[in-house]
């Protein structure tokens, strides 16, 4: 076979999966999420000798988010499926990640070539005769779609996968069948590491924009930064940071921007969610001459409570292919090198400070309630917050009421705001967590807590996947806000509709279901101020080295200002519609 | 507005939701499955004052599975979900409908109109601009897709997508707008029933077609007839009934077919599949000289197990759209009719009688254990079964498992071989046992039992969906069992790799914590035969009314019969590749 013919002349043959399995680890993969599957049992046999673990999710949609969750900390994830049954089970997920720019290589084992290429065989139990049916339902959500085939282009095509999926941040698809698994190809390629560079800009150009965007700044009387999630996702935070530290211009952040920025800095002013905002925060945004932009993940697609009111006309977007100043368009310049030099070049600015987002309660705000309250807790949540920590808020409720909390310096966090998944931050809280665990083993004195903010109404999509954190021996600490149901349905559309209403859980009864032992897990119910003010006061509970699972039984009459703000909105549409 | 002046000249003006929702009842739906999102609330509360009741599952691949459950029960249902990460989830869900002709009628959701329409607006949160991209994502795995965007079109939509559901007995994909949910159509129309009735056969050529299988019939030696899963998808049941009573041809079903015929016929001859099959059995199937093939999903798609040896030259085969008698091919004649006639035509066969299925354990296979082996359960399990049981087998050993189980009369048999899903099983039958809630309900004298059988390395895929059963009052009987990971897995791969390994769950203490009360479930763990044989002799197991739960532990290092002899054929063919 010809394939034998060239192994003989390879210098050093290694088979394609553990090809694929080195690249992995050289990015920094130290964890493979998934499902083992018909297709994919021999690959997984890999993984271990290259210095990878297999995490064994409970279904691919969990696996999916988990590997979300771990890119987001990490830098970029793989996820492990099978044809058919196993990818389309992940599709939601990886939906997600390409929406959000989260980069995760997503490794489809398939059936054999050979059976895919005999036509006397049907190739798919679709019986639609078409061997690409799945493959193509990947497509849309996918930067890049490869399809292993001929072992001489497959060291190309896995290192051509990887780089797409780091430089475009979003998820890439490999189709990799039975039969290329241990197909030899050429090793010797591995001494050379993948080029993961971005295009460089072009100096002049660049040159260009920056004098372009200085004069701006240096003519704006009350200019701010409003910093989003491609920030983040596109790898240009110490440009931002150095922007807002050396600039001292008044820095909001979007919902997604949370985390983004060192919410310590007396400059940082809050959260902007155009509707959703707080009154001052939204004020001064709005009114602002020159907003910096930076990173957008701007999207029109309706999600309640955002409505940005910032015109183009008094905007400079700063993107990872573009840079628009007002109306004008700089294509294919990446923001990191633009932002660098503004920073380098900074003029004397005038300045009007924003507003100081404090973890107090605003005078107007307090009441005597025992009960918790979303204002209450978010808030006192807040102050006990560590730097470093990474909070996973959920759709619904956590997605809004984290907005009241400012961080401490250096907290990450992971939402899923645009795709806006229920279920979605349990899974990926196992590999956020995981990650953490990673980094902690390489640095030891370092303290990550891993830390989520879910709901009953969600929790209960993909619960399951806890118990891949206790097997695993992950350590996050889980909180779960009991309202009966959801209370986002609930303010979206009728409070009393069946609909909106969930399974009461025995929440506590859970953890040892899933299989964690006596003395591995704490768990506690909160139903008062007094009793969250306890529990983060508590040595027992801040010095844990294990599961943590907290109930928090909330208000069901209330919930976070910005989703109040959000639903008002919503139902002002749904009027004019 | 167009809409509003032909509102006017409605002669009953109703909603679409309504006019949707009273379809579904027509159709003989009484229950929609499904997860509340943005876009699908305002549509969900027509459906109670319709005579619906909503499920609301935990989530939407559990949802899909069950609605499909649902209706491999009552013939047809339905399943709600939201645009975009809603009905992605289902995905999965729906290609195994699609795969295996179960009609589901999929309703997502979607923002309203006026958002897609408007070209300033970004359509979908990928960014792609194209409003139809998770629509599309539905087209292979839909036999029709309608998007409801005219109030004057909606109605004959509405009927033509549920015609097409039933008469294809495919999945069909319904993109409802929430700006469409309340527009005004004509309820006039729902006076006259929508025509699920199959076109019928050109009687000429059906006479003709008869004629030649007769001849066949009355010249073979030692026919035989074997039935597939497409005579029940395509509700040929009473048709095979009468010709396998009437012509007392040894008959076989598929792994697919359990449950088409009735098992304790004299003429029943078991479960052929190929080399899995028992030698008596494979032997008596493959020599036969005519073969009445009825409703195969024949399928080449490589599934551990299957490989028919019947020749195309020695088959009649009898389909929903076409008869193939040996190389000649009658398209456009359904078996249904074609059968009838051949039962009222029957000339006198030439009968050999087949191999006889009992449920006693065959001499050869007898051994003194104490242990539970597949063999020993399967076979004393099918002595326990009643008529018109429920059996749902999951992806695994207990596929394989229930051949050895010989049925009493009228029991259906509910599984996934084709698309085997992992964590299809336990959320169908949440569906199933709806189902058979509801025609209790209509016949309290009636006793059908649910009764699934699934594994550890599968019931975490889906277990959340047991919430959903105790919400709904749902009396299944669930055994799980227990063999630290996947059998299946173990046997196609390496005994002893990680990958095949699970999370050890404590799963008496999951039914409480998914919300059972004390009192409203019983469970129980058996070890031995002992235990197993006191279990099915104990009046407060059998007579109980409420969810039940049996812990099986199995001896590891056993297998169905039938899954070796795959596994076998796996290997066989992997060396070869």
């Amino acid at each position: 076979m010809a394939s034998d013919i060239r192994a003989s002349a390879l210098i050093a043959p290694i088979h394609v999966a553990e090809y694929l399995a080195r690249r992995l680890f050289e990015v920094g993969i130290r964890a493979v999420h998934g499902v083992p599957g018909d297709h994919n049992l021999v690959a997984l046999d890999y993984l271990e000798h290259c210095g990878l673990s297999w995490v064994g999710n409970c279904n691919e949609l969990n696996a999916g988010y988990a590997a979300d969750g771990y890119a987001r900390i990490k830098g970029i994830s793989t996820l492990f499926t099978s044809f058919g049954v196993g990818e389309l089970s992940a599709l939601n997920a990886i939906a997600g990640a390409f929406t959000e720019f989260v980069p995760i290589l997503h490794v489809v084992g398939t059936p054999p070539t050979y059976s895919q290429r005999n036509d006397r065989q049907l190739h798919n139990p679709l019986g639609n005769g078409n061997p690409n049916t799945f493959t193509d339902m990947s497509r849309s959500i996918s930067c890049a779609v490869v399809a292993l085939s001929d072992p001489a282009d497959i060291p190309d095509q896995i290192d051509h996968a990887i780089r797409e999926c780091w430089v475009q941040s979003k998820p890439v698809y490999i189709a990799l069948p039975a039969d290329m698994v241990q197909q030899q190809v050429e090793g010797d390629r591995l001494r050379t590491p993948i080029d993961l560079s971005y295009p460089p800009n072009d100096p002049d150009k660049e040159d260009y924009v920056v004098d372009v965007v200085l004069r701006y700044m240096q003519a704006a009387r009350n200019a701010i930064i409003l910093v989003d999630a491609c920030a983040i996702r596109h790898r240009a935070l110490l440009e931002t940071h150095d922007l807002v530290e050396r600039s001292q211009l008044p820095t909001f952040v979007s919902p997604m921007g949370k985390g983004a920025v060192n919410e310590a800095l007396p400059n940082y002013c809050g959260v902007y969610a155009g509707d959703g905002s707080d009154d001052e925060v939204r004020e001064r945004v709005e009114t602002a001459d020159l907003v910096l932009s930076i990173g957008a993940m701007k999207n029109d697609f309706a999600t309640p409570g955002f409505s940005y009111r910032v015109s183009e006309l008094s905007t400079i977007d700063f993107h990872s292919n573009i840079v628009r100043v007002k109306y004008s368009e700089y294509p294919e310049l990446r923001m990191n090198g633009v932002i660098r030099k503004i920073v380098e070049r900074l003029p004397q600015l005038h300045i009007v400070p924003g507003p100081t987002p404090s973890n107090n309660i605003p005078f107007h705000r307090r009441d005597n309630r025992e009960e918790l309250t979303h204002t209450w807790f978010w808030r006192h949540m807040a102050r006990w917050l560590q730097p470093n920590d990474i909070v996973i808020t959920e759709t619904g409720t956590p997605n809004f009421g984290i907005w009241e909390a400012r961080f401490p310096p250096n907290v990450t966090a992971i939402n899923q705001v645009l795709w806006n998944s229920a279920g979605y931050a349990t899974a990926a809280t196992e590999g956020a967590a995981l990650a953490a665990q990673e980094l902690m083993t390489l640095r030891p004195n370092r303290k990550l807590r891993t830390i989520l903010f879910t709901t009953d109404a969600s929790l209960k999509l993909t619960a399951q996947e806890i118990s891949t954190m206790i097997r695993k021996s992950l350590t996050p600490i889980i909180f779960i806000i009991c309202s009966d149901g959801s209370t986002t349905d609930r303010l979206l559309h009728r409070p009393e509709a069946t609909s909106t209403t969930t399974s009461p859980w025995r929440y506590k009864d859970l953890i040892p279901a899933l299989g964690a032992e006596k003395g591995s897990f704490q768990s506690a119910t909160v139903h008062t101020r007094k009793q969250v003010q306890a529990l983060f006061a508590d040595g027992s509970f801040n010095e844990a080295k294990c599961l943590q699972f907290v109930e928090l039984r909330m208000a069901k009459d209330d919930a976070p200002v910005g989703l109040r703000a959000g639903a008002g909105r919503k139902e002002h549409q749904d009027v004019q519609a």
